[in-house]
C-alpha cells in the first residue's frame, strides 16, 4: 500500500456537497466525474498527496443511494493506492480478505479499482487502486 | 488544511484490530497509546503521509462503545492537519460547522484537536488537528 489515495463520501446532492467541503477544506473541488457503471457522479478535492472524492447516486439502485438510505450521508470507503493491483488482490485474498470483484474494474479518476468486502475489513469498504497509464495495453 | 492525518477506525478489540490491519496495509502498527480522557486505546499504523488510528473503547460510556453499539465497528472519524488550530476553529465556526469543543484538547499523537459535529459537515466526524512543539508555551 502506497498511500490513501482517497476518502469517498456519500452525499445526497453533489452541488451542496461541493459547497459544503469547498468551506471546510478552504479550496473548491478541482474536477467532475460520472461513473455510469457505478450509477454515481463524482468530485474531487485535493488535501495534501490525498483526495477527497463526493459520491451522488445517478439513480435510486445506485450502492450509493442504498448507503444513504441505509445509514445516511456521510464516509462511505477509504481507498489506498497500490503498486499492481493485481499482486495486491491476491495478497489479500490470500490473507482472507474477501474482494467484492474477481478481476479490477475501472473506476473513477483513471483507476483501476478493487473493493474488499467490509464484513472481512472490520466493517470498512476498502477500496484498493492504481493509476491507468494511458499508453499501456491493460 | 495540510493534509489527510489519519482516519479514525471503531474496533471492538485492538489485539485483533492490530493483527487486521496488520495484514491489510502489509505492515505492523507502529506505537499504542491510551487516552484517558477519552477513555479510548489507540494504535496508529503508517500509510504514506497518512496515518491509520485504531480505537478501542476502555469504558461502556465510552464515544467508540457508544458508536460501535449504534453503528458497528467501522471508520468513525477522518482528521485533517491544520498550522493553527485556533484560526481553523474560528474560520469553520464563520462559515457555520458546529464544533464540538470549544477550546482545543489533547488528543492521542501529542496533537491539540477539535471535532467538528457530524451534522454541519455531511455526516462526517471531523477532526481537526495540530502537533504540539514540545517546547513552547502552549
Amino acid at each position: 500500500m502506497i498511500r490513501l489515495e482517497h476518502i469517498g463520501i456519500a452525499v445526497k446532492d453533489i452541488a451542496s456537497g461541493n459547497a459544503l467541503f469547498a468551506k471546510l477544506l478552504g479550496e473548491e473541488h478541482y474536477k467532475m466525474e460520472e461513473v455510469a457503471s457505478e450509477g454515481v457522479n463524482t468530485s474531487f478535492f485535493r488535501i495534501g498527496e490525498s483526495k477527497v472524492e463526493l459520491l451522488e447516486a445517478t439513480n435510486p439502485d445506485s450502492p450509493i443511494a442504498k448507503f444513504i438510505e441505509k445509514r445516511g450521508e456521510g464516509i462511505h470507503h477509504i481507498a489506498f493506492e497500490v503498486a499492481d493491483i493485481y499482486a495486491e488482490m491476491a495478497r489479500l485474498q490470500a490473507e482472507g480478505f474477501t474482494l467484492l470483484n474477481a478481476e479490477p474494474k475501472r473506476g473513477a479518476d483513471n483507476k483501476l479499482v478493487c473493493f474488499l468486502h467490509p464484513k472481512s475489513a472490520n466493517g470498512v469498504l476498502v477500496e484498493l487502486c492504481q493509476s491507468i497509464i494511458e499508453d499501456s495495453s491493460i
